[in-house]
């Protein structure tokens, strides 16, 4: 089975991550304009191995993203996108969800919408969401109209989805997950940004600032999730948010390297398939 | 969690479930004309409990059936849902898998086609069949160019099936599993009444005498499937298949004992929602 590549921001898988100690910036200087020109060759490096991905038509690639307001999802994902064949990717914003969803059980929303074998499928939230804003919020469960069930229904939960990725993976799905880690004082200064710059009014609402109330809370469900559900086959990434640049560099690089860690070749073709074309040449220059 | 019904055709969660000693016929002689009755009666309840399962819209049921050729599955199917509202129920045949259902994991194609909250899905066929006729046909894996992994992949594909029914039965669908055992020599008159009965002929194909060389393959994936993934939140029913009229009885009973075992009921307006219905009881007969 698949197994995560190395890396300082992995998760290991020993219940022993706090946020408290985790990185929320680079360790030392960076400089914009060199990440910016690493980031391209990266992207062009995630471009090559995609063509393969597709022509071997064996593993699919997901890529989930969870972070709080402001974080940068949508950026990274446009970033680590831009520059890479657009027909490979798939990519799925979940927000509320809606009465059919929730009329399913709450791996059904996302589940319809994996990614092909051959494509690269990015999920900006996922249902990872289930054991987040509900968990902080768990009135949110009462409209789920769930049987009751013995037994915490987070553990459940962890280990539902613990269960469907295994899955997903054993049968070709790369999983990788990034929290993109942003610190409070970071997210109190982009949101200033986007109440000060009218390009940027639509990204904010006023519920943003309610939920930064919930900062705590939301801290302690990230942590008991990432501990719980990064496995070597499905990993967690910590990603230091402070910095966009850094930041997208890094959650590229995870991903160029983690492609470049699978058996990627283009398909060979058996030596009567290879025959027969060597005949299709030739007649096709004997028409002159 | 839920938990089945006592039932003598279970499959108990033993590991001693044994083809060769299991029924195809019942245990002593039925009367057609008294087991039609007693289905008719069997199938008005179901439609009164279908009605209330559809307002409360907490539980979804999922039926699933998985037999031999000609043991009666689409029969079965038409039995026990002609007589209950057609609204209440989704029946989906799964047939060969598509290039695109086969472009994912092999739970996909049926996931999407899960019932919703308030509603009964039937499965005519389902992801069994990927432990079924693929064990027996082991060449069609290579179709589905999946990557290579350590240890046995029947016992995995159990494990993500047992995984994936706990995750829904867990989040408010209820799973019943039916396999209709036919005989083979009850499979051979089948076969040649449908080549002698020309309105019969479309049912057969010269591939399903092909299959049934394979008979004791069949059982053998059969019995090792039934052993593994019959569970008391999951459970499987053995339902002797060469007695038609009976067979279809024994379904519907257990549907119907399975639904009045669970906590259905109208939903309860609360007071102040109920004491407006009396006010607009009052503003309706001023009207004069």
């Amino acid at each position: 089975m698949f197994t995560a590549i190395k890396n300082q921001y992995l998760v290991t898988d020993n219940n022993e991550f706090s946020i408290a100690k985790a990185a929320t910036k680079p360790e030392s200087l960076t400089d914009e304009k060199k990440s910016k020109k690493s980031l391209r060759k990266v992207i062009a490096k995630i471009d090559d191995l995609q063509r393969v991905l597709y022509a071997q038509d064996k593993y699919s690639v997901l890529l989930i993203f969870q972070a709080m307001d402001a974080a940068g999802k949508d950026s990274t994902i446009r970033a680590v996108t831009r520059g890479v064949n657009p027909a490979g990717f798939q990519v799925y914003s979940f927000k509320q969800p809606s009465k059919l969803e929730l009329d399913h059980d709450f791996l059904w929303r996302s589940a319809i919408a994996l990614p092909e074998r051959g494509r690269i499928g990015i999920f900006n939230r996922s249902y990872y969401e289930e054991v987040l804003v509900v968990r902080v919020h768990p009135e949110y469960l009462s409209g789920q109209r769930l049987p009751q069930t013995a037994g915490d229904i987070w553990a459940q939960r962890y280990e539902s989805i613990i269960d469907h990725e295994k899955h997903l993976v054993r049968n070709g799905t790369i999983v990788l997950k990034f929290w993109l880690n942003v610190s409070k004082q970071e997210q109190k200064n982009r949101f200033i940004a986007r109440i000060d710059d009218p390009t940027k009014n639509w990204k904010f609402s006023s519920g943003d600032v309610k939920e930064r109330g919930y900062w705590d809370d939301y801290m302690h469900a990230y942590e008991q999730m990432l501990n719980a559900t990064s496995k070597p086959w499905a990993p967690w990434y910590a990603i230091p948010a402070d910095d966009k640049p850094y930041m997208r560099l890094k959650v590229a690089q995870i991903i160029q390297q983690t492609l470049s860690s699978l058996d990627l070749e283009y398909p060979k073709l058996e030596e009567k398939e290879r025959a027969k074309l060597d005949e299709m040449r030739v007649k096709l220059l004997e028409e002159g």
